[in-house]
């Protein structure tokens, strides 16, 4: 059975809104740090490194479920997933909570993309091999 | 028939990610924008002052589409309208297009909550009015 | 006499930070947007425009303070002005006021780079013309 | 002889600016990031727990002098020290490298404030101690 993989990310100062809570906007960033915090120590290379390389992933549709406010100082546990690995895309997953409490759960709809061409691409078979093995059951 | 709010965002030299786009995430911002800007300018109360009155609209879900790249520059017009107004909850539809080209597509799920206990709350009568004079037909 | 060009902003739902006010970051964000502002209202040309172009203004040092704090729903009154005007640098003068209140004072000093080098180069004559009717007196 | 406390801080995807270097007033973000990792990691007591104890650091001014371009999945070590240590103010000194590379140099005066009354208070005696550890030679 696979596992998500798992990362922390901290409520700044900077993060909270009018409300006094995480800015949602803000959670929505979260998700593409979390994302290239799966790539430095899940998949093995620093996302900017592959982007370099000339792979990129722009997303196509998120899908946000807020479950309960973050706070100011709070760490939210993030975990990463793959829902669905097509030929040139890719459906992220993601769970956060803080301490056990579920914040929020989303998904990334993302296309494989030659940044020269910005034109859809296979996944790298290196990519897959590690995205597979956080496939969402 | 009614017709849907428009105002417009300009993508900002901080609002461009390493791949030369708006970022994603900061496209979203937009939309809270564009919702503060839909107070302000047409339901004639700004959103600061509905909301230091006690009436908040956290987001319980969004779902957005990205159709095309917005780049730094692009003016981007925002069609804001009610896809559904429930007792104390309302979901916002939002297009966002450049020069008549769509770039993204979104609709966010927002309960109307006391900002004194945190809690859902019947939408007041005089939004509701101006609300329902850009419901999506 | 010369006076400042003078562009408003408006504090949104997201640039409040943990202590209820403009998150002072935030505000060294809005120095750029006034200064893009500038370009597009007083200079003639959109900084997009010129930057494209191939000239850049990289900031080689800020200074700003902060008199009193910025509330969200404030509309920040910006005076930009030239403090000076170098072969190949500029110092910009940003004086920041909500309904007459002081709020901040900053002083920023760029560089005219060529973007294709990234090297210093003479402020193009035309931007030079226009940059001379904002000069501090 | 003291030292100052050193964290690191990420140029994320969304920090970078049309320019494809981190944008600058995101940098001045960092630096209040470093500030809130000094109070976790070097006070001992996270900055959230001191603001909800009442006790918070408003800037009154903000210095900051860019060396080098930081890029996208640099790492940016920063150094934070006292420079000078009055009895409701505290003025911190930071230093921005990557890779030994200087990126930054920055200053910030901050008052000491209350944080009900939003007035000036001397600087709790156990904040002071460890404030000291970092003096600026």
């Amino acid at each position: 059975m696979s596992r998500p993989f798992r990362t922390r990310l901290l409520v700044r100062f900077g993060d909270i809104d009018a409300a006094g809570i995480a800015y949602y906007p803000q959670l929505v960033n979260f998700l593409h740090e979390a994302f290239e915090d799966f790539f430095t120590a899940h998949v093995g290379r620093p996302y900017p490194e592959v982007f370099r390389d000339g792979v990129g992933f722009p997303t196509k549709k998120v899908e946000m479920e807020f479950l309960s406010p973050a706070r100011y100082g709070d760490w939210i546990d993030i975990d990463v997933s793959i829902e669905k690995l097509g030929r040139t895309s890719v459906i992220v997953h993601y769970e956060g909570s803080v301490a056990g409490r579920p914040v929020f759960r989303a998904r990334n709809v993302a296309v494989v993309v030659d940044m020269k061409t910005f034109r859809p691409m296979p996944l790298p078979h290196e990519l897959r091999e590690k995205f597979e093995t956080v496939l969402k059951g």
